[in-house]
């Protein structure tokens, strides 16, 4: 069995951000040598995502808008506990529950196995800071 | 390592549907001689999800309605930017960001260890069209 | 290629409770004698979840208010479906689905590959009974 890790940093400008990681990755497995295996992508930090969709502007709109809809930005800690620790980023924590931390990604002959629109997205709810992404290939 | 890739078609005849695959990925899991492993089931479209729960239709029609409220069915450009493109199915990728893209499961003594009421789901949200989902099975 | 199995098994005394398990998962990696892979951890059970967010009592706090938010306990039969079997469990369900079922944590040198507030938790919504968590660890 071979095995490859990489750690990926990426920082937002604003505090909301999606960036499109899929070639890193695509990279990542290149140098694992693995044929047939198991690629997992996660956020290593608890107010960010990474998620599979489609690299649309307008569908990041409609995301942006719509996870503000379900858990609005709010620093006073009357909406939310979590911002009494001098934090403001409760709001962080429920959208990346939403889009999810991980993906697990097929790797069949060499490459992602991917559908026709997957794309990998690394998905930031507090950026203007650095973050990181692990990558963790096992397999064949 | 052994490692066993297999690619199923579900078309839905309505925009939502949800399709018990157990029995399929079960076969899968025999097929590939597996003992020991991870079996991973994903969507490979992105209005589309492989999620886990029950097999009670009035859950279903729970999900429906449920996932109704969260994200609406709108094909107007108004609500979701996403439709200005001549899509209509905004909603369908907020909906499986909520169900999820896929499961990764179990394989203990040649089967899928499971809970007793887990029950593999495909989740169309915009049907009516032949869509894939990919099982990836590897281990010993 | 090493795999090594684990059952958990947990029992809240409200319907709700978040468990910090992280310790125990770290144990069974210790067990598997694993340096590189994957480890897989799952709820066992479809009202339960297991995800990776921060140990912090306000943020738990407001999980809870917000969950209830997009899908309150109600045992009626009216607001959902499910509930007509007899069950008053559907808001867990969906619940459930929100906070998803499972997490695959990357192990590297024998550990698991954690950013720094990485905290693996069980969530329960509809506890007050006994239920299972499955650890399933492969690599080398």
């Amino acid at each position: 069995m071979k095995s490859h890790t990489r750690y990926l940093t990426f920082q937002t400008p604003e505090r909301f951000g999606l960036l499109n990681i899929t070639d890193t990755v695509h990279d990542a497995v290149r140098e694992s040598g693995v044929q047939e295996g198991l690629c997992l992508v996660n956020a290593m930090h608890i107010t960010a995502s990474v998620f599979i969709n489609d690299d649309e502007p307008g569908l990041h709109a409609d995301y942006r808008k719509w996870l503000e809809t379900l858990a609005p930005f709010d620093p006073s800690p009357q909406r939310y506990a979590h911002n009494r620790t001098g934090e403001d980023n409760a709001d962080a924590h429920m959208k990346r529950q939403i889009m999810g931390r991980e993906v697990v990604v097929a790797i069949t002959r060499g490459k992602l196995d991917f559908g026709p629109w997957e794309q990998i997205f690394y998905g930031e709810f507090d950026g203007k800071r650095p973050k990181r992404v692990l990558v963790k290939i096992i397999g064949e």
